[in-house]
C-alpha cells in the first residue's frame, strides 16, 4: 500500500490501518501501449528531457506568483483600459526579467468599451412591486440612455423568435433563457451550443422592434453571478442575467405575463485606443527561421481579475519559455511567447498577429494557445491535416506520465487562428485542461486568483513546454 | 468554431469575433483507436446505456444534495460520535428512500478518540516571547496533561532520527519535517512518501525518550490548516503543525536551536462504541448470489464535515445503484451500496464486512471504492491479476467520451481490500479522479462542501454505475 515505508515499519502499518485514500498509491503510473513508437533512444532522451521541464515546473516554476502579480495587482484589464496598459508593461517586464533573447511590442489599435457606473435591473410585478436581479450588459451593449422599462417575451431559440407574430416583440424585452444543455460531457461544447443568444441576441431582437435583450448566463452553474461577454453591435442593449435571475423571471412570466422589467445601463463604446501585443522570443539555435508560438491574451473582462480567463494562459507562455531555458535546453526552433491584446472583445491581436506574421515573410511551424483556464492539463487539440495530427498524436507516451496525452482534432484557440490564413502553420493547437468548473465562473464576478490552483497551473506550463520541447526538436 | 450556430449567423460570428476558450469546441470527442475490441452489437448497446447513465447524473443526479445535507447539516462525523450515528441513520433512510431491494445495517465496534477542548501550540523564545501556531492533535494520541514544554529536534527521516544521540532527543519534541517531494505527479504518491512520519512518528520518538513527536502536515500546500490523521498508539503525544507554522518552527530553530515548544492537548481515548457499516442491495436478476460491492467511507475526521474525504464516495456509491435503476436497468449480479464505518482510524467497517462477506459464504465478483475525492473522473485502479486487468482495460474506449478511461494497476482502497484474504474477488478497484487539490483539503477544516463541484461529483458516480454496468452484465 504504502510503497515507500521500509519493511520495519510494515507490521505498524497493517496494525495501523492508515487513511490511505485512492489517490495515494498511484506511485507508479504504468505506460498505456504505445501506438507506432519513435526510436527507443530518442525517447529516453526526450522522457528525461520531459521530467526535468516537469520538475523545474513543480519545484520551481513562476507561473503562480506572476498570476498572483497579474490578478491582485493589476485586475480587470479589458482593452483599452488603464490596466490593460498595466498588463501589456508588466507581460514585457516579466519578459525581460526571464532573460528572453528579445522581447517586443506590436501596436494593435482595439476598441475602447466601459460598463459605466449604473447597471441594475428589476422585475416589476403589476402592483409597482419591484424585484431587484443580477444582471450585467454584454460587452459592446449601448447603454439604456435611462431607465428602460418594458414587458418581456421568453424565447429559446431563434426559431421561436422568428415565428413570433410582431406585437408579441415589439416594444418588449426578448428574454433568451435557453440553458446549456447539461448532459453534454465537455462544458465547452454546452457554451457552443448556447452562446449565440448572448452573441447575436440583442441583434436579432431588434430586428424585431423589441427595445432590449435580456439573455441568460453562460453556465451550467445555478447562482446569482451574471456572465458577461462580447455581443454582435446592435441599436437595443443587451444584457445577461445570472441563472437564478433568469429562473426567477422566467417563473414569474408564467404566472404573471404582463409583468415589466426595468433596465439601466451606462455602457457605451469610447474611441478606439491604441495597445499592443507582447511578445518574446528565444531564438533558435539550428532553424532560427521557424517559429513556434505559443500565447494567451492578456486582456480579460473587467467583472473581476481574468484569473482562469485568460491570466493563466499568460503566464503559462512566459513560464513554457523559462521552463525550457532554466531545464538547460536551446530550442532547435524560435520560440515565441505572445500575450495576445483584446482576444475578448475584437481580437484585433491576434489579427494583428498574424498579418505581422506574413508582412515579415515568417514561416511558422505551430502555435499553441492556452485560453482554458488553469486547470489540470488533460492534452492538446488539434488544427492540422490527418498526418500532421498522427505525427502528434505518436508523442502522446510520452505525455502519458504527465496525464496530458489526449491529443486529438479540435478547436485551437481564438488568437491563433487567424495564423491559418496568412502563414499556414503546420498546426493550431489548443491546450486542453479540465473544464468542468471553468463555466461556473467565466466571464464573471468570481474569476479571481484564489480559484487558481498552484500544482494545476505549473503542470500546464510544464505541458506546453513539453510540446514545444518535441516540437523544436522534430519540427512537423 | 462555434459548431451548432447555423449559417444565416456565421457572417456574425465572422465579424463578431468571439471569445472561443479552447474549452468550447471540444464538440465531438473522436475516440482513440481502440484496442482488442468486443463485439460491434454490444459495443453499441453498451455505449448506449453508458450513455443513459450519464444523462441521468448529469441531468437528474442526486449526489450533489445528498452530499448538500451529510456536509451541511450532519457535518463531521468521527468514529464512536453523535453525529457518526446520525450518519447511519442518514445513509438508511438515503437508501431505503431510493428504493433498493434490501436495506440493512453491519454491526462494528468502533475506537472513540475525542479531540478535546483545548488545541494549542506555542513556539517560546528565549525571552519567554510565545508566538502562537496553528496545531492539531493527530487521531489516537494521548493528551498533554496540561501544558507540555520543552526543547526541539528537527529531523527528515527515522534514519536521522537513530543517528541522533540520546541526549539529542531525550525529554524534546521530535520535529517531523520532511515535506512531500512536490516533483511527483501524483499527490497520492507525495502523501505515501511523508506519511510514515505522520503514522508513526510519535511511537518512534516515545522510544528515543521524546516527550513528544510534531508532524509537518501532509500537504504540499503552504497554508495554516493543520491536517489531522491516524497513528500508531503511543505513551507520549502527536501533533501536526500546519506547514507555515512547520516553516516558521524550522526557521527559528535554524536562528535559536534552544527555542521550546509548548503544547496543550486535551483528546484522550474513550471505551468503543458500537456502530455500523450501511448496506443497500439490488438484487441480481441472473446471478444474485454473484456480489459487486461499491463503497465509501461514512465516518470522517473531525475538523470540517468531510466532504471529500469521503462524503463524495459515500454519495457516489448511493448515486451509482439508483443511477442503473432509473435508467432502466436491471442488474444482472447483485450490487451492493456499502457506507463503511470507522476507515479513518480502525477500518473495523471494512474488516467487519469481509468477515461477514466469509461467514456468510458469499461470492464476489468484484469491489469498487471511492475515497478520493468527488474531483473529475479519470479511472480506475485495480487490484488484480494480468487476465483480469487485461478484460477491464478492454472496456476503456466505452469510457472513454466521459474521460475515464485511465485503467491501469494501482490501490483500491482500505475498507475493500481486507476482501482479498476472505472471498478473493476477481477484482478490488480504485476510482480515481483528479486529484491535485485533495491533499490541499484532507482531513483539515477545509473539506467542507463548497469545495466539491456538482458536475464532477455526478460525473464520478456515472462513471462508477457505468463500470459497474459492465462487471455484472460481462462478470470477471
Amino acid at each position: 500500500m504504502l510503497n515507500s515505508v521500509p519493511r520495519l515499519l510494515a507490521s505498524a502499518v497493517v496494525v495501523l490501518a492508515l487513511s490511505a485514500p485512492a489517490a495515494q498509491a498511484q506511485v507508479r503510473r504504468k505506460a498505456k501501449p504505445a501506438p507506432a513508437a519513435a526510436p527507443a533512444k530518442a525517447d529516453k532522451t526526450d522522457s528525461l528531457a520531459l521530467r526535468k521541464l516537469f520538475d523545474e515546473a513543480l519545484l520551481r516554476g513562476e507561473s503562480y506568483e506572476n498570476l498572483r502579480y497579474l490578478t491582485n495587482t493589476i485586475g480587470p484589464r479589458l482593452s483599452g483600459s488603464p490596466q490593460a496598459q498595466q498588463a501589456v508593461d508588466w507581460g514585457k517586464a516579466t519578459m525581460e526579467k526571464a532573460g528572453f533573447d528579445r522581447v517586443y511590442l506590436q501596436e494593435v489599435m482595439v476598441p475602447h468599451w466601459v460598463r459605466g457606473g449604473k447597471e441594475k435591473g428589476e422585475i416589476v410585478g403589476n402592483k409597482g412591486k419591484e424585484i431587484r436581479v443580477a444582471v450585467c450588459a454584454l460587452g459592446g451593449s449601448v447603454g439604456t440612455g435611462g431607465k428602460l422599462k418594458a414587458g418581456v417575451v421568453e424565447v429559446h431559440s431563434f426559431e421561436e423568435l422568428k415565428n413570433l407574430p410582431d406585437e408579441a416583440v415589439k416594444g418588449k424585452f426578448v428574454f433568451y433563457n435557453r440553458p446549456f444543455n447539461d448532459a453534454l460531457i465537455e462544458p465547452g461544447a454546452a457554451y457552443g451550443g448556447a452562446v449565440d443568444q448572448r452573441a447575436l441576441g440583442a441583434a436579432e431582437a431588434a430586428k424585431r422592434g423589441a427595445v432590449g435583450a435580456l439573455v441568460r448566463s453562460m453556465t451550467s452553474a445555478r447562482d446569482d453571478n451574471p456572465h458577461t461577454g462580447t455581443m454582435r453591435p446592435a441599436t437595443i442593449p443587451g444584457a445577461a442575467l445570472s441563472t437564478m435571475a433568469a429562473d426567477q423571471l422566467s417563473q414569474l412570466l408564467k404566472a404573471s405575463p404582463e409583468l415589466q422589467f426595468e433596465l439601466e445601463m451606462e455602457c457605451t463604446t469610447l474611441p478606439d485606443e491604441k495597445s499592443y501585443n507582447v511578445v518574446g522570443e528565444i531564438r533558435g539555435s539550428k532553424f532560427p527561421q521557424e517559429i513556434i508560438t505559443v500565447g494567451g491574451h492578456l486582456d480579460s473582462w473587467d467583472l473581476a481579475q481574468g484569473a482562469h480567463d485568460d491570466g493563466t494562459g499568460c503566464v503559462q507562455s512566459i513560464e513554457a519559455l523559462r521552463l525550457l531555458r532554466a531545464a538547460g535546453f536551446k530550442p532547435e526552433r524560435t520560440i515565441r511567447a505572445v500575450l495576445f491584446m483584446n482576444e475578448e472583445n475584437g481580437a484585433r491581436g491576434g489579427t494583428e498577429y498574424a498579418r505581422l506574421a506574413a508582412q515579415n515573410k515568417e514561416t511558422h511551424v505551430a502555435a499553441i494557445e492556452s485560453d482554458g483556464g488553469g486547470f489540470t492539463p488533460r492534452g492538446f487539440n488539434l488544427e492540422a491535416d490527418a498526418a500532421t495530427l498522427a505525427k502528434v498524436a505518436k508523442w502522446a507516451p510520452l505525455l502519458q506520465p504527465y496525464g496530458v496525452d489526449d491529443i486529438q482534432a479540435g478547436h485551437s484557440g481564438t488568437d491563433i487562428e487567424p495564423l491559418q490564413a496568412t502563414v499556414h502553420p503546420k498546426a493550431l493547437i489548443g491546450y486542453k485542461c479540465d473544464s468542468q468548473r471553468y463555466f461556473d465562473i467565466h466571464h464573471t464576478a468570481a474569476d479571481t486568483f484564489d480559484k487558481v490552483n498552484r500544482r494545476e497551473l505549473e503542470l500546464g506550463g510544464a505541458s506546453m513546454a513539453s510540446l514545444i520541447y518535441l516540437l523544436s526538436k522534430y519540427g512537423l
